[in-house]
């Protein structure tokens, strides 16, 4: 028997199969290139149907199917909202997928939920009944434990970090995604660099003639190693606000752990004592010196390992 | 039947008397004045003592106990943790009363435990899972209800947004209190309005002939009445600050309400709707439609009510 986890991102489609022991038999990522609304579910259910075959061929058939959407997934219709894919508001995911699931359990969750239960399961918060799992990559979000529990809130949107307001006066452009995600998140980071780019017309440096789509958070990371001076301002920035964010984080929950993870940790991951250290000057005392902060231990699976696990757990039931 | 409810604060002990059904059958209070340490032990040991013989004379005999204290419960070693008693760092008040309670069920939990499950029980959270009791007073605390549980997190800290980072760079007065306290607290609101008349030597207004103790935030608030110039400033601020610590709950745990006391809400009620305001600008902003705000309905009698619940329940198990 095995398990197939599905992890729909903005730009990608990530597919595992799993033993039930949680061991990867075989992983696939597929880019979404220009597909939008249908052209994006149905690309997901042939990626299932074909698995499926696949599986069934080699006498070892799905048990369940789990799905992390990059959004809300509406536990009660099976619609799924998801920002980033074009046409994708309401988007009936569910109704699509059973028609090739064939009657085999299916869970379809939001990332921030797959990513904590994909740590819980088999990464950095195996073990752990009060964790978080900061995600920083295009966007912020937290997926966040609390007593073993995934904190859902009344209607499925609790953990929108992104939205904390950490700086004051207000910004226009906070009315987008929120004060943190605007800061610190990878569009943050590569919306800074341009902003700074802009307002120094004697700068020199390896940023200089990249055109507006080569300054990515990957770009100002790299800039970073080679001691770019804007590179390192933009870094400094986003470090402050980090530890701010993470603080806030340490306050309110009391967590054993935060897992830092997405896109941005990756390269940010070297800066964790310099985040620490920032988040020491603001958090609750006791709080913050009970609380391990580590890199996610999954990476890119962590989505799939959670989205696989959650549909297991609601098989059984 | 009856249930013993107590309130321990930073300067009075206040006591009701409650039956099954939530009706106050006594109440009384009683300032701490010059106690400290066990002097504050006996005070509550002995009106526990006093408060049950006169039930029993009544024929009415307590059957729990619920103490609120202000502070951090240590509910496995019984020791509590009260920064505003001198002498109670870890201050043995399960054992001193149970040499008085014969073994009538005992509940001692934090003050935020007590204000948001007494709102759940009689007063502005009645049939919520997912709300947040505010405390704005000397300090700033938070109860948060989650799926009808009270969060405590891995050590029983959960709720310190007394210490949410909310603007930067940081202050040092920030180390002791935290940020959002030190800017926000009804001691907070008593030090910027002292900070900024010592700034304005021109002041002519209601607050220029206090002395440095008068200067308090029920003072503030009576000269925001009179139009007064430094106490608008100083409640401007407030709100702008409220409503960001306000948004941040909002948008992390997406809950079905927050409900604001203590005793700064008290007077600070009527400004609800620009807090509101000041939350919108900065919270997601499906999670921010949803939210309702509004004032607690038991006030200084949330603790109390609360204790006895608390103690209710854990005399069931």
């Amino acid at each position: 028997m095995s398990i197939l986890g599905i992890d729909l991102g903005g730009t990608k489609l990530a597919t595992d199969v799993f033993s039930e022991q949680g061991s990867i038999l075989r992983e696939e990522t597929i880019p979404l290139e220009k597909r939008s609304g249908t052209e994006v579910g149905g690309l997901v259910v042939n990626q299932i149907r074909k698995l499926m075959a696949e599986q069934e061929g080699k006498g070892d058939s799905v048990q369940s199917i789990g799905i992390s959407v990059p959004g809300i997934s509406n536990r009660k219709s099976g619609l799924v909202w998801a920002p980033n894919i074009p046409g994708w508001e309401k988007y009936p995911l569910r109704e699509e997928v059973r028609e090739v699931s064939m009657g085999i359990p299916l869970t379809i969750d939001s990332d921030r939920a797959c990513y904590i239960m994909g740590e819980r399961w088999k990464g950095a918060a195996q073990g752990c009944r009060d964790a978080i799992f900061l995600a920083v990559g295009t966007g912020i979000g937290a997926g966040i434990l609390i007593n073993g529990e995934f904190l859902r809130g009344s209607n499925d949107i609790a953990g929108a970090i992104g939205w904390m307001a950490l700086e004051r006066p207000h910004l226009g452009k906070y009315s987008e995604c929120g004060c943190f995600e605007s800061s610190a998140s990878g569009e943050g980071i590569a919306k800074l660099a341009k902003e700074l780019l802009k307002n120094a017309p004697d700068y020199q440096g390896v940023l200089k003639n990249k055109s507006s789509g080569e300054i990515t958070a990957y770009a100002i990371f790299q800039a970073y190693d080679q001691q770019d001076k804007i590179a390192k301002e933009v870094i400094a920035h986003c470090i402050e606000r980090w530890g701010m964010g993470i603080a806030n984080l340490i306050s309110l929950f009391n967590p054993e752990k935060i897992i830092l993870g997405g896109g941005v940790f990756g390269p940010a991951v070297r800066f964790i004592p310099l985040i620490r250290t920032q988040a020491s000057k603001w958090a609750q005392p006791i709080s913050m010196q009970q609380v391990i902060i580590e890199p996610s231990r999954l990476g890119s699976h962590a989505g799939l390992y959670g989205a696989a696990w959650m549909s297991m757990q609601n098989s059984k039931v």
